[in-house]
């Protein structure tokens, strides 16, 4: 019995030891959790970015292969069959070219794209920029857009003339055009694009990653105009991004690029619409590959995998673009050149039956007995083969992105193109008639 | 020593019994082997087939499960979105083909096709056929022309008149339109096909299986015409089986298949060419699938597995035919439906500037001032266009065996029949400023 009280004394000391050995490793834990550095993917952040930096070299620091592969596309100099990084002025190439496009820049001056990295100094030496160029024209050219458009607003930035924004733009396309700092996450930036999507009852911010790695080429890679006297940039999307659904848009607007110097059609100059035709139910977008899959393609440096961002044609590297799908990418590059090939010969009869519109509505306008409702209906007949010929044309996969879309958009511009011939020379035949009568 | 001579006397009589024991299990084990069954691939073969045995159900002892599919054929009526199986009339459902082949038996009587077991019936049922047909006419539609064409050779066969010759024939399309007897590998049997591949320096003897299984329906699957006064049964193919290659051709031989009761134009009917469409480096054909691996799919009947021989659209079994070789039947069914879409209205747009163009031909030819050289290259252009729609329109797959190809082809058609409009309209003109001097 003696043995209690010295038993009753000892159990609280051997608790109160106990409790405190456990509380000082408790807080030797949480302190040493506390001064973990944060979660990260793949390399550690070493340097904070400002929110819509600019400058792609600081977001560089950060991600040094994804920046490194970016440098990369100043060496670009290759020309694929029908496209690549060399810029070579497609005026000269094929001058069927300066008669389709008279009286519009590009009839002066088409050359080539080059990649990114090259984009402010190309827009900056084009002939098709002048006095009256408005701000809107550095929308696609340059990662200083975001900052300024969220500084500026969109209208007053594209309002203010080109040389005179240019004064606050530094940077080519770069890493602020499509991602958001700190998370790095893929974002929309163009303002015309958020108000495109959302015009279709869409919110790009419930999109999937993978969906993102298509949307964002959509920041620039899209037919576009200039709305308004304030030249704001706006997406024709309205009733969807079909070739004929954006001809009913412009058609409802009465909105004409330019008037053709030759037929005084109020025409459209399509301008690289990769994404609509794209996106128009093509094979490899209904299977879900993103523009990133196949244009900037998984590549290892040493053990690191990363998304190349030296964005170029897939036919420059098929072995990383098309290899990752196809087993047999010899198999798969002669089928794209092939159907590249059939485009292109439809294409250039597409261009032939233009040009023999256009001769025939100008010797129908220079006929003064010629029918004037039939020679409107001809103009109406050019803009409407025009733009499909050059929704094909100017869009940079001569048709592979969509084959059968882009043959299906040339086969009606063709028949378009020789009806306005025959509507013009009807014209001067039915003109001819009334004059005798 | 008194065992020795025991011992040497007792050694040769056993060595004796144990050589005849030897000789006797070596003369049984060859009995027993030369009494073995002949070695058969699958069933063992029952019966022997006559070689070029026309009756199917003989080939059907020995190969039930084939035979069975085949007959199975009787049952499909199932029509897809642009073919199938049922026999709807097709100048009813389109009445634009009236008038595309005005003067031809195609304007009164061109129903869809229904399997190879309704071809005899079928062929003595249209209207396409009359007192004049030559027998060539059977070549395709019975399983008696390797015998006949054997016994009476092609020219004989050719030239026999439809109606007499129909006296030597009742059996529809079967096995020794493809198969050898005996063998069974699969052969070339039409002396048209035979001929036509020898032109390109081919003999189908070295070809693989996997390449006869596209080769053997070419025995009819083909663009033909009836050669000479003797009407042999010919392909058109000494330059290519491309449809260019294949104008060239007639037009080198200044052949026609008839003249255009409208237009006066000298046509070319093509003949359902899928062979050739399919062959002219579609993406399946490139990718070493045979004809036979679609519309004759492997399929099971408890643990045995065969080549069905119930042919007919994929599209009617899809799972068999296309999930062989692709895992998202339901994506491939869907882009079958699409292309199939882009074709058909293509096509719509083809045949509508083809009636635009006989239109224009025939007024013209009703202008006795018209400039005759003028309204002939209008005809040579009707010639040209219509020979391309038809080359699609009368393949049966709605462009999907090559459908870049179908849409170049289609686009080529619509430019041309324009083109021909627009010549017929010249002729008028320049006739009315000839008669005014």
């Amino acid at each position: 019995m003696g043995t209690t009280p010295k038993s009753s004394k000892a159990l609280p000391i051997a608790l109160t030891v106990i409790i405190l050995i456990l509380a000082a490793t408790t807080l030797g834990v949480l302190l040493f959790l506390a001064n973990q550095p944060v979660q990260t993917r793949g390399l550690p952040t070493l340097v904070a970015i400002d929110p819509l930096e600019p400058d792609s070299s600081q977001w560089g620091l950060n991600f040094p292969n994804q920046y490194t592969s970016f440098l990369k596309m100043r060496e670009n100099a290759a020309r694929t069959e029908f496209g690549g990084s060399q810029p070579y002025q497609k005026v000269d190439a094929d001058p069927r070219l300066k008669r389709l496009f008279a009286g519009n820049a590009f009839s002066k001056d088409y050359k080539e794209d080059r990649g990114h990295v090259y984009s402010l100094q190309d827009v900056r030496e084009t002939q098709r920029v002048n006095e009256k160029t408005p701000g809107t024209c550095y929308s696609c050219k340059t990662a200083n857009a975001p900052q300024l458009w969220a500084e500026m607003g969109p209208v007053a930035f594209a309002k203010t003339p080109f040389k005179d924004l240019g004064q606050r733009i530094d940077q080519p396309i770069g890493c602020a055009n499509c991602h958001e700092a700190g998370t790095m996450r893929l974002i929309v930036t163009n303002p015309a694009l958020e108000a495109a999507l959302k015009e279709q009852g869409k919110d790009w911010r419930t999109f999937t990653r993978q969906e993102m790695r298509t949307v964002v080429c959509a920041n620039c890679h899209v037919e576009y105009y200039f709305a308004g006297e304030e030249k704001v940039l706006t997406f024709p999307w309205d009733h969807g991004v079909k070739v004929e659904a954006i001809e009913q848009y412009y058609n409802e607007l009465g909105f004409s690029d330019w008037k053709h110097a030759e037929t005084a059609a109020p025409m459209i100059k399509m301008q690289h619409p990769e994404y609509e035709l794209y996106t128009a139910d093509s094979t490899h977008y209904k299977a879900g590959v993103a523009c990133a899959d196949c244009h900037m393609p998984y590549v290892r440096d040493g053990a690191v995998k990363y998304s190349s961002h030296n964005v170029h044609s897939p036919l420059l590297n098929p072995q990383q673009a098309c290899g990752a799908c196809h087993t047999n990418v010899d198999y798969v590059v002669a089928r794209v050149g092939l159907i590249q090939r059939q485009v292109a010969v439809t294409m250039s009869a597409s261009e032939d039956a233009l040009v023999a519109a256009i001769d025939a509505i100008v010797a129908a306008s220079q006929n003064p007995n010629a029918d004037p409702a039939l020679l409107e209906e001809a103009r109406q007949l050019h803009r409407a083969a025009q733009l499909r010929w050059d929704f094909i044309a100017a869009e940079n996969s001569m048709g592979f992105h969509n084959p059968e879309e882009a043959l299906r958009i040339l086969a009606a511009s063709i028949d378009l193109a020789r009806q306005a011939q025959l509507k013009a020379l009807q014209a001067v035949s039915t003109g001819a008639l009334q004059a005798r009568r």
